[in-house]
Order: C-alpha cells, then sequence, then structure tokens
C-alpha cells in the first residue's frame, strides 16, 4: 500500500476539506472493454453510454456503509461488496473522524464482462477522494480499487480498473508496481457492444485457457499489440483493424459464447474495424470509425441473436477519454 | 512477388531513367540491431556508425555481378552472395537491357548479430533503384531483400532489413504482407554495441529457444513491447528504460554469450535505459539517454571483456533515422 495514515497527511489534505463545503457527491462510473484483442491481460479501453451511478456521502458514523443498492442483488456489507472493499482500502489508509455511506445505481450486469465490479471499485474511490480533496492520484486509486476487484475476480488484476478511471485507451504495463499508460485514440473511435445474456463462469473462463503457449503465436500477438499501440497513436484506423486480432485467447473463450463467429463475421461485414470477447466474455465489442458505421453494426449485431433464444443487451458508444466523472 | 515485368513499368519508370546521367552510385548501408529485448522478430533500429559501403554501377552486360569484395571473404558469384540474390530479386522484377555491377566493402563482420547479412541485402537493391529513378517504395525494396536475407539467414525475416532501410525504430507488423511501420523515437537516444568475437551458430541459437513459452511469460513480454512503443512515441526515456526487458528468449540465449551478466549490469550501472542481445548475437546492445553516458556506457563494456582472451569491436551510435543512403 502506498499510503499510509500519518498526522501530515491528516493536517493538510484531510484538514483542507473540513473548511469545503462538499458532504456528498454524485458520479457515474463507466463500463469498460478489457483484453481488446490482441492485449491479453493489459489493454482496455472505456465507454460512455453506459456505467453505474453512485452517491457517495460524508457521515458523522466512522467507516463504510453502503445504505442502498438498486439494479442488481449485491451485497451490503462493506466488506462483501466490490465498492465496500474498495472503499475500505482507501478508509484505511486516511485518518479522519467521519464516515462514508455509499448509495450504489448500478446498471452494469455483473458477470456481463464490461467491467462491472471495476465500476463499483472505482466508483467508491473516486467519489471519496473528491469529498476530502483529492489526496490521491489516479493511480493511487487504482491501488485501493484492485482490492475491491479482488473480492470480485480472486485476482489483483487492473485492466478494467485502468480505463474506468484514467478513460480512453489505457495499458496496464505492471500491476507491481502498479503502471498505467494512457494511449491517446481517435477521436472518431466508437465501440458497439453486444452482451449475450448467458453466464459464464470465471472459473471455467480461466480454465479454458493454456498455461503455454506457441512461441510464434506469442509473436504475433505482441507485433499486433505493438501495432495497435502505433495505430492509436497515429489515427491509422487501417492499422488498428489490422491489429486487432488475438491468436492466443479468443481460439479458446470463443467456444464458451454462442454465435461468437456469426456476430464477428457480421461486424466485419457492416464495417467493424475489428471484434474481440469483452474481458472474458460473454459480451462481444466492436471498434469502428464514426457512429454510423457502429450502429449498423448493432444492427447487425442484433440479427445474429435474435434468430436464438438468448436475450442480449447491445450498446454503441464513444470512446470516452474521461472516465469516471462527477455528475453533480 | 509484388513486381511483375510489364512494358508500362519498362516505358515509365526505366526509360525515364535513361534519359538520366547517373550511371554509379555509393551507398552507405547501415548496421542494425534487431529484437530489441522485448519485441523479439518484430522490432529493430538502425545505427549510424556502422555499415558497409557499397558500390553500384550500370553496365552494358545484362545480369547482376559482384565485381569487388573487401573486408570479409564472400562469395562473388551473385546467386550465393546476399547482396547478389536480393538484386536478382529486384533484376528479375524489371525489363532492363542493361545490367549491374556491385562492390562491397563489407565494414560488418558477418555473424557478429548486428544486422551483416541485412546491409548487403539492402545496399544492392537500394543502389539499383537509385540508379532507375526508385520505381520501388522501401517496402517493396525489403520484398527484394528478404530473399538475399533468406540466403544467409535460412528464412524470411525483414527485422533487420526494415530499420536498415527506413532508419529509426522499425516494428515489422507481419511478414506476408509485409507491413512494416516507422516508430519514431527520442532524438537524444544512443546505441552501444559491443561484439565480442566469438561464433554461435545459426542453428544453435535457434535450437536453443522453446517452440512453447507460458503465457504468463508472454503476457509481460506484449505489455512491455506495447509500453516501449508508448515510451518511444512520447519520448519518455523513464518507460523506454522500464520496457526494456526480454524474460522469453534472454534467459535462453544469454547462456551462449561469455560476460552477458556482468556486460548487462556493468552497463546499467554506467547509465543504460537497457541492456539486450543484439539479434541472435552475440553482440550486446544498451541504449541510453546522450551521447557521453553511451560513452561511459562503452568504458564500463570493455572494462568487463578486457579482463578476458576474448577480442571485441565496440560502437557508440546515435540511432540513425535515415536509413541505407547515397555517399555519392
Amino acid at each position: 500500500m502506498l499510503h499510509k495514515k500519518s498526522s501530515s497527511f491528516c493536517s493538510s489534505a484531510v484538514e483542507n476539506y473540513l473548511i469545503d463545503k462538499m458532504n456528498e457527491i454524485k458520479i457515474f462510473s463507466p463500463a469498460t472493454v478489457a483484453n481488446v484483442a490482441c492485449g491479453f491481460d493489459v489493454l482496455g479501453f472505456c465507454l460512455d453510454s453506459v456505467g453505474d451511478e453512485m452517491v457517495i456521502r460524508k457521515i458523522e458514523q466512522k467507516g463504510i456503509f453502503i445504505s442502498h443498492i438498486e439494479g442488481f442483488d449485491l451485497p451490503y456489507k462493506a466488506a462483501l461488496n466490490v465498492a465496500g472493499v474498495s472503499a475500505l482500502a482507501m478508509y484505511e489508509a486516511i485518518d479522519v473522524d467521519f464516515g462514508f455511506e455509499i448509495e450504489i445505481y448500478k446498471n452494469i450486469k455483473p458477470g456481463s464482462g464490461i467491467g462491472s465490479s471495476a465500476a463499483s471499485a472505482v466508483g467508491s474511490v473516486f467519489g471519496m477522494n473528491e469529498l476530502i480533496g483529492r489526496p490521491f492520484n489516479k493511480t493511487q486509486l487504482t491501488e485501493f480499487a484492485i482490492k475491491g476487484e479482488a473480492l470480485a475476480s480472486k485476482c489483483e488484476h487492473a485492466d478494467n480498473l485502468a480505463p474506468a478511471l484514467f478513460g480512453g485507451f489505457t495499458l496496464v504495463k505492471s500491476v507491481a508496481p502498479l503502471k498505467i499508460l494512457n494511449i491517446p485514440s481517435p477521436e472518431d473511435l466508437y465501440a458497439t457492444i453486444i452482451h449475450p445474456q448467458i453466464e459464464i463462469k470465471t472459473s471455467e473462463s480461466r480454465a479454458i485457457l493454456p498455461s503455454n503457449i506457441p512461441l510464434s503465436q506469442a509473436i504475433e500477438q505482441w507485433a499486433n499489440l505493438g501495432s495497435l499501440v502505433h495505430g492509436l497513436h497515429t489515427n491509422d484506423y487501417e492499422l488498428i483493424s489490422d491489429s486487432l486480432n488475438d491468436v492466443v485467447i479468443e481460439p479458446y473463450r470463443s467456444q464458451l459464447i454462442p454465435e461468437f463467429n456469426a456476430v464477428k463475421e457480421a461486424a466485419l461485414t457492416a464495417g467493424a474495424l475489428g471484434v474481440g470477447i469483452s474481458g472474458s466474455g460473454p459480451s462481444i465489442f466492436s471498434l469502428s470509425k464514426g457512429q454510423s458505421t457502429a450502429d449498423n453494426i448493432k444492427v447487425a449485431m442484433q440479427n445474429v441473436y435474435s434468430k436464438t433464444d438468448i436475450d442480449f443487451d447491445i450498446h454503441v458508444s464513444k470512446i470516452n477519454t474521461e472516465g469516471v466523472k462527477i455528475l453533480k
């Protein structure tokens, strides 16, 4: 943990806060797409049309309390709730004579593969940090949020947390030490994401992956990732498209997602730059240039799943370069 | 092959040449460092203080003829010489009533691991292209040079050819189709390269590599490569330094290079941003900020090898952003 309790900390940032008037904050914590085809375990990007809302309130009673949850059935006990665990991690690192109450208005379905737990983990610590005068930077907030994410995913990773906090495209170079890079991206980049409402157990999506991979595949994957980073820097849509290939993970995990290949083909035919599994699935994302193409891809994806008996949600979103933000 | 003989080609570019006065060209074909730690098989950069010189001359007799070789003992027969094979590949793609004579003044020792064969393969086709009015772009020249490189390395790869032709840092996204990216790099980036004069058989440096690698290592490697590309784009020396790690190949190939670990440690202590094996070795490269640090690293590397009975060459070079060039 980077930040320990210290009286100097208390006397500066937090006491500054005490003369501040802000006691309550409402925030939007966005959904995110992790892995992004060739960037397994390191790359992610942030959505702006899907996300949770949370209210964080300063209260007299010391501690972290979840007072309201809407949308999905999740634990109220802070130590058992992703947003609560990250909040507790941050709370332990500060020294204040008050507590925080958290209301969660959850729109991102847990298990959908678009960073539901990351949005919860990020929202509470972002909101608390705003209420106490921003003593922590975004990398430090990610450190706290990792603790919450670990409750949901059973391991400490940041590939959804980083884009939720930083916005845009992020590359998590390493987790220990935590090093997050903000990769620029073209203005006109849109995502279309379909969430087929099936359950894939995290244990199954992990177990299906090989522990060793051919060196030749690894080379192809890192050539693609290096090229994607270059393409994002240079606004080269053609290169972004050429690079959005996952030769390592997709052949395994796509087997767990009904109609994956049909959705991929339909989206590419409709103009997608690339298509892949969002996180560990079951959501499937595409990237495209411009909103009208993204809307066409939505129709193409819908057409595939409409022929099945699987319910689905579908979202079109510009890349959100801001990340988690204050609503009021 | 991209370019076939055609009368339209002949009547435009080549006949334009015939009214040109240039019959002879002298060129500098640079040494290069391939792999660059985390970029195995895809990344490379170009040196400017080490390279071959070549004279390419238009002659009446049709065909490709190597008329003079200095420096090292190499075959004169074009079909057996790397520069000759790439020249022949290009010659077969054009339709001219004259031939080319090639003089090779070789400074890069074959087998040193700094792109000796690539410099030869690139030099002949670059020079010929200049003499016939540049009908081919650099990617097309790389296609011809690949044929020459394959004579030396028994496989078609472009990770030394690309930086020799394009200059700077290059990422070979794919060989078929050939796609080369020019990655920008900071102005003040220098390389120090030590070449211990031992022989490592290509077959041995290949055989020592595993055909499968742990997925966890692959992830670390592509995180580093993505970060290095970002660091080069953003002139972030600290990130470049953090990213110059090869967790996949170096643990194997470094065993073939005496004193590798000592050289690496000495160079890092002297201020290197990173150290790795150049190509498949035995040369060891470092990157650093500024010439004085590069010079200090030279002394540090020298000190290590001076205590052995192994002869060595050592070079300090700015990154050459131009690549192969005309001398007169």
